[in-house]
């Protein structure tokens, strides 16, 4: 009934990473999995005090997921405001399209994060370091540029630095800019572990976070859902955004369904990754004896779903029979119970 | 002077249809008419009680606009509304992209309607049938789905239904949502053929909607062009939109200017549909002896148009005889006379 | 270090000219200047009198810059509005894409300006010129759009005029409108000419119009550069659109960074045009004895600069010292001095 492949399904966890001092990286652009043409990502370590350098993407702006450990970040904008923020876990940021920042381990434990671009082209080729920009102008315009002689020029690193092992940043210089007042959020970082969930007893649970709630957020909304064994994510469609998961644990199956009879089913387990088309039918059933979280991306900072259940119980009955050619009694059946996730039979 | 192809006419009426159970449709989309990048469209048919069953497009949103006989829709927003509409001749719908919806001839005749979608590369394996969705899942998810017994599954249908014959839906289940007070139009219904329209006498009609009229639709902007014969709608183009006509009756001859000496003309007749690329000028000339009737669509909620004898009006006499190399005297005609729609001579 | 080629540089004034009667065109699209993928330009020059005739760009609006000499220019947008307008040298215009226009040289000097076109595929299979449509309609249809009989039709030009010269328009007629007061700027017109700059003393000026001081130029920003003999206008990237460069006078040197250890230098003189693709490094440098004067186009009407001395300038000491593996005494230097350009050392 349905074809087996790995079509969309990438297991990232499994490839080798890009090791540097204090970091490793596994990413997974359209090149390295064909069906994410929409959203790239990349699964992210630090070593206390290491830190992904100061750094810009051309082409993708940058949701982050924070799974263990923390970090402090910095970004510019353009005309020069600048913010330091400091994240726990199941903390999430947003970077703009080409705004320059670092990310930096500010703990004592390894460090742990997700990132989503929204764009399936994202890459290395896109992304541009500051020490291999000053390193590739001609020594006097970088001299001229950052007031050293040429001698102070030559001491700066020869080439991309990428990931820097550095001392663990002092607690008081985690926040560059003073704050007015404590603060529960900031312009760049949505706590949404402290997200009170929408619950379905028996069922899971899924946090959400939009532009809504996260207003520089405009191209990405994410989630963290949990599935409890057994319970179905019901059969629905995103109409404005693909969707890309990442399964932090437990097991799942996943069919998309692509109209015209075509469907794939595919197995799922902790640090796979999985690629839904908009507008693409799809559940996602946990499988396995443990609970199932998955981080989802979406590449609209709007969240649109259609659930079947809601669409079969808004429709007159006499249309569903006739869609269906079942009787009253089934289509009665369609539409009780609640909607969203199904809890195991 | 100008080349003769089929370039841009293709003779929709004239293609075997899709055939189902009490329904039929003939499409187009840049596969079959590759000069409509921008739009595809659709003339479907269904006898009494018949429908187009529930389903989504995944890449496109929905214009569709009754020539003959009445029908019900359904309609699902993400986050769960959910609207039910009846249709007369000369009615309007718009659904937006990937929300869930199906048509049903609620009347005693066939029903004729035309479809516009604003992509050209809709196409069927863009179209997600209920049926085949529910099909092409593991039969114990679509049990858990729906609340049914495995037993129950098996009496759903296998594969795709798309056409169904059914019951003519009693009128008092066609509004299946109760109405606080009666309405002349809905959030997916406007009436266009009740519209009065812009008149230009002894010339023809035109009966517009666009997104002001109609909030909703902010992708397609749509219109009903009558010409008398002989009557010319004036070389003109359309700076922000592609046009896609299907032409109701009559007969008609249009130039489609490509620039760079560059000009096609053709002859249409009912059943045929035509294509204009954004920005491109063109006339369209009744060429019969009848009233000659157009549907048009726009890939923009907004119309925008620019006249030719508009555009010679607001010039300087000055300036117009050095860019024609004519005297005053005929540059003072090409300021007279109406706009728009010109009187056969 | 760097690569030496043209990719980033066109010599657009040693080009062979388009000719015409009264005037002379160079232009570059995506095909004579491949970086050039968000953004064409042309050099136009008119003699007293002389006018590129009525005519509009299907996939392009226009931004222009008065170099020498004084135009007029009519406009007619969608629903009929028209505008006539008179610029000088400095003097910006801004036509949106699709509206049909004319600019005429209404002065007693040869009139020399910059056109920029937010579309790298700009062309003039693109643009359509009156004299060019009114010629490729049948005859009749020609007649009875303009008023005219077949015999005056006759008298139109056989086919596309493109420039004509033409008397040099009476004063009373450069404003064909009457204006209700005196007016510094119109809807079509920004003066940037007469703009007070943002000045570095020693280093050099920016003028800069974009959305913010033109509404109507909402998909284009511009910008005149003046650069001190030895100034450096620093590093940086715009993260929003691509840069278009015309170099007015003056020599420079610019290195476009384009990540993972590319980069691409080249020398630019008076007549040359650069490109920079969105999101990639880049500095200006003047190489010359005299002042470097840049004409600069953004495919964007929103100006976005991140600049290196102030991103650097704006991050926490210690993860600067951590980045480039240097003392807190070459950072603190980094910190220092003027930002946007550098005076020379």
């Amino acid at each position: 009934m349905s074809t087996q492949s790995s079509r969309f399904k990438y297991s990232l966890e499994k490839q080798p990473p890009r090791l540097g001092p204090g970091g490793s990286t596994h990413g997974a652009s359209v090149k390295e999995f064909p069906a994410s043409v929409g959203i790239a990502g990349v699964s992210m370590r630090l070593e206390p005090g290491a830190m992904r350098e100061l750094h810009w993407h051309a082409n993708a702006a940058e949701w982050g997921y924070v799974v263990q450990g923390t970090v402090r970040t910095t970004i510019i904008h353009p005309g020069g405001d600048a913010y330091t923020d400091a994240f726990n876990p199941g903390d999430v940021w947003y970077f703009p399209r080409g705004y320059g920042h670092a990310i930096q381990n500010n703990g004592d434990v390894p460090a742990h994060f997700i990132l989503i671009f929204d764009n399936g082209d994202f890459s290395e080729d896109h992304t541009f370091s500051i020490t291999d920009f000053i390193a590739h102008v001609p020594r006097e315009i970088a001299a001229q540029n950052l007031g050293l002689s040429l001698e102070e020029t030559e001491l700066l690193p020869a080439g991309e630095v990428y990931f820097a092992e550095s001392e663990r940043p002092d607690e008081r210089s985690v926040i560059a800019t003073p704050l007015p007042a404590p603060e529960l959020m900031s312009m760049h970082r949505y706590p949404l572990g402290s997200q009170r969930p929408r619950l379905i007893p028996g069922g899971g649970t899924q946090k959400l976070v939009t532009e809504k709630e996260f207003p520089i957020s405009k191209t990405i909304a994410g989630s963290v859902l949990e599935l409890q064994p057994g319970a179905l994510r019901e059969l629905h469609w995103h109409p404005n955004a693909d969707e890309w998961q990442y399964f932090l644990s437990g097991n799942a199956e996943i069919t998309v369904f692509l109209a015209e009879s075509n469907a794939v089913t595919e197995q799922y387990e902790a640090g796979d990754i999985g690629y839904v088309p908009m507008g693409a039918g799809h559940y996602i059933k946990n499988t396995g004896a443990e609970v199932c979280r998955i981080l989802i991306g979406f590449n609209s900072g709007e969240y649109q779903s259609i659930d079947l259940s809601s669409w079969l119980a808004s429709n007159p009955t006499d249309l569903l029979e006739g869609n269906f050619g079942v009787s009253g009694g089934i289509i009665g059946k369609f539409m009780q119970g609640g909607h969203f996730i199904k809890r195991p039979v």
